[in-house]
């Protein structure tokens, strides 16, 4: 494994001879775009930045790049917020895949749609709704991220509970390789056991194993009624044993069962939000749940039925139109808009076996609260999933420093008590670089030695995403430069 | 890459030593029940089998295995059909995983089970739905068929319409390596993208990446509700055209769709079997189908607005109780079991996009009519998922090497509209030996080349199940006694 050397100008003319010349952008003001993610919280500008037009074109400039060990890194719509796709400060070319953004094809009776990788994910919902269909991938940043994006990182959202996470729903994949070649599994077929299901590979490896350009998507039948409701419970305990109850109530047809603590929803009553209390009483915990279907089923007596049906429920309302439905919708976009009043906060993406919810909200904020009394945890997540955001809000006025150190303080005990219930450190949003040292610290060795042999099969080289997910080489702890000192910033 | 030597008593006693003396079956009568799979098609005598009783007794005996370059091959409920599990004639040691059979947990608010590998899928659905859920898989072999050969082979069947294969249905695994290491991910997490998603490289690997020892899955709401309906339609075609409207008319609650064209039908309505004709008339296609729900949702009304909002229902007929649902069940099991008259027949289990199905089944029957007119047809499948099982009967009293042609000239008829369909010559059972070369005369030289290098990174030895998928070697396009040189005995 070599050291990166130092790049230029003639490195980025042989990569690119004979290649449109627009192919790169070198220019400062250029790159700005391509070097911060959506949080603002992760910045690297990157050597250049590569927008090829075809996998074809890829396909040539990655040879290229493998001949010179130049490091790549591709990028979707900057989302991850793990700086899994911000490059490598003035050493990484960044391959950006928004001008394959075409949706190929969409197939409502096979219930499948092609997209190319760069397509914006809200782009390619309207495509499949347009044909009647459900792409149910779902979540606040899908106006912004793409699908080649939402591929690598196996993108979760609120639909995971009805729908799977984004690993479920492909069915096929087109991936440039780290050495130029094309991989041609663009499938639409549903059941297909030829074989190793090498698709499987770059799902959630997060571009370290090759470049999704194209994805072939299951869809669903759109649903023609939606039914929400806000409701709210003493503890997090009901909220569970309520989850229990509505997921057998509700005929399978539960869409999404999002939890949100008190602090969490006060932050979309507060300034600038200013929502009203959505219940005539403020309550421990809330559920914003949806139900879903497209046939002749009366979902709002579903609904009813299962809310009168369980004691637990303390308090509830449930939307008359689409219009009421989106308003509770946007208690927990405020919420996630504001949380962090434009500053930085320390976010977590956890997830633990359903059945220990409760108990590691309890002990979580219990030992915030004894370490750091001074910051605000906001606590809200995908709970049929298992999946908690539990963030950390520092109090106004704290040097850079003293935030980090806040930062690192929240992770120590989150992630202790996560260590000891099995949980995960990253449920949805992956390893980036962000987290790196976390998950190499927590990994089992067979693990680790599996993952490298995997990485060695198909990028030995190692010039995909350095330092996402593994060490920038095999041999050191810290690399080349793949390192990032303060992970907070 | 070296060839099998001749093993004997001598290496089975060094594999074994200080393990159970009861580890090893060794006796040719013992050998017998391994020997032989599910339809009598594939046979070959161990060198011996071993049943650990403990992925650390497996995890010895695969160190020692893999010192000595012992070939192994894992064996499950011998249903997968396509000689995945059977041994290489006194070559291999087969690893049955029966004595690892326990239930370890059911967790009926996580909606998760773990699982060991030899429990019978029939026990873990029992356990499942003893605590009030669903595990979904569910196909004719659920008796005898087993979770590690399940999850090794990617089990479809009837379900996967509404819940997925065997791999979306997969939270985490247990897998004892080709050296004897153990890879610990067996969990129960709905959520988890740290790192790379190792467990994906063994399910539907066949064993010949690592041997499942347990799994995690997960499970759904027990269905309180059921409705099943057989219809008589005029062509595959109207079939097709009912199904998209079906899906959507059914609210997403449709658990299965099964094609069955009256050929088929036939076959359970002659003797031995001999069922009454189950509509007023005969039809060129029937579809049986299933609706799930385990809420408050009128099903059966759904089923009957579904029947009556489409034309193309020719006649049709609901169960009004659950003996007639299962008496509608009995024509798809009677035509599956007696299709062949009891002797050899010509299976096939390919997929094609699911706009394909129609054109795929006029012109595959068509060229069987036209290559093969002496032969009987069988076209059956779950057409909802785009995978038809068109299977081919000889004429009786033709020689076992006759029996043979007429296979062969079937697959070149059938595969040869597949590949120009972009279908899969494999969607449920697998590649194993038998369609190994079919598999690999196919494949294109970038994914045999990433399909070698996770061998490579697995087994580099490659000791587990030689000849399942890959060449036993790859150097040699035949091998060391992988071959079968009539792909159908």
């Amino acid at each position: 494994m070599t050291v990166a050397p130092r790049f230029d100008q003639a490195v980025l003319a042989a990569v690119t001879e004979g290649l449109p010349a627009d192919l790169l952008i070198t220019d400062p003001p250029g790159l700005e775009p391509y070097s911060r993610d959506w949080s603002g919280d992760h910045y690297g500008t990157p050597l250049a930045v590569a927008r090829p037009r075809s996998p074809a074109e890829l396909a040539t400039l990655m040879a290229r790049c493998s001949a010179l060990r130049l490091p790549v890194v591709p990028q979707g719509g900057l989302t991850g917020l793990v700086g899994a796709a911000v490059a490598e400060p003035g050493r990484e070319l960044v391959i950006s895949l928004e001008r394959m953004a075409a949706v190929r094809s969409v197939d409502p009776v096979g219930f499948a749609m092609v997209v190319e990788a760069g397509c914006v994910l809200e782009v390619a919902k309207r495509a499949a709704a347009d044909a009647d269909c459900l792409l149910p991938i779902t979540f606040g940043a899908q106006g912004s991220c793409r699908i080649g994006g939402n591929v690598a990182t196996n993108a979760g959202g609120f639909n995971v509970l009805r729908y799977g996470m984004t690993r479920d729903l492909v069915l096929g994949l087109e991936v440039v390789l780290a050495d130029g070649r094309v991989w041609n599994g663009l499938r639409t077929l549903r059941k297909d056991n030829r074989g190793y299901d090498l698709k499987q590979l770059f799902i959630g490896a997060e571009g370290t194993l090759g470049i999704v350009t194209a994805a072939a998507l299951k869809l669903f039948p759109k649903p023609t009624k939606v039914e929400v409701a806000l409701v709210g419970l003493n503890s997090v305990a009901d909220v569970m044993s309520f989850f229990a109850h509505a997921r057998r109530a509700c005929g399978d047809l539960l869409s999404a069962f999002e939890l949100i603590l008190r602090p969490g929803l006060k932050v979309a009553l507060d300034p600038p939000a200013s929502l009203p209390d959505p219940l005539g009483a403020p309550y421990p915990a809330y559920v914003l749940m949806e139900l879903a279907s497209s046939g002749p089923v009366d979902l709002r007596g579903m609904l009813e039925d299962c809310l009168a049906g369980s004691d637990l429920v303390a308090d509830g309302t449930i939307a008359a139109s689409h219009a009421q439905a989106e308003r509770l919708w946007l208690y927990r976009e405020m919420m996630v808009e504001h949380q962090g009043h434009g500053g930085r906060y320390y976010r977590t993406d956890v997830s633990v076996p359903i059945s220990r919810i409760a108990s590691f909200l309890t002990e979580a904020l219990a030992g915030l609260e004894m370490a750091l009394p001074e910051a605000k945890p906001v606590a809200y997540g995908h709970v049929g999933d298992g999946n908690i955001h539990l963030n950390v809000v520092p109090p106004p006025g704290l040097s850079p420093e003293a935030v980090s150190v806040l930062f690192q303080r929240a992770e120590d005990v989150i992630f202790t008590i996560l260590d000891r219930m099995d949980g995960s450190i990253s449920a949805e949003h992956g390893i980036g670089r962000l987290k790196r040292h976390a998950f190499l610290d927590r990994i089992d060795p067979v693990s680790l030695a599996i993952a490298e042999s995997v990485k060695q099969a198909l990028d030995p080289l190692r010039i995909l995403s350095r330092g996402r997910i593994l060490n920038p080489t095999t041999t050191d702890d810290d690399g080349s430069g793949g390192t990032v000192s303060d992970p907070w910033h």
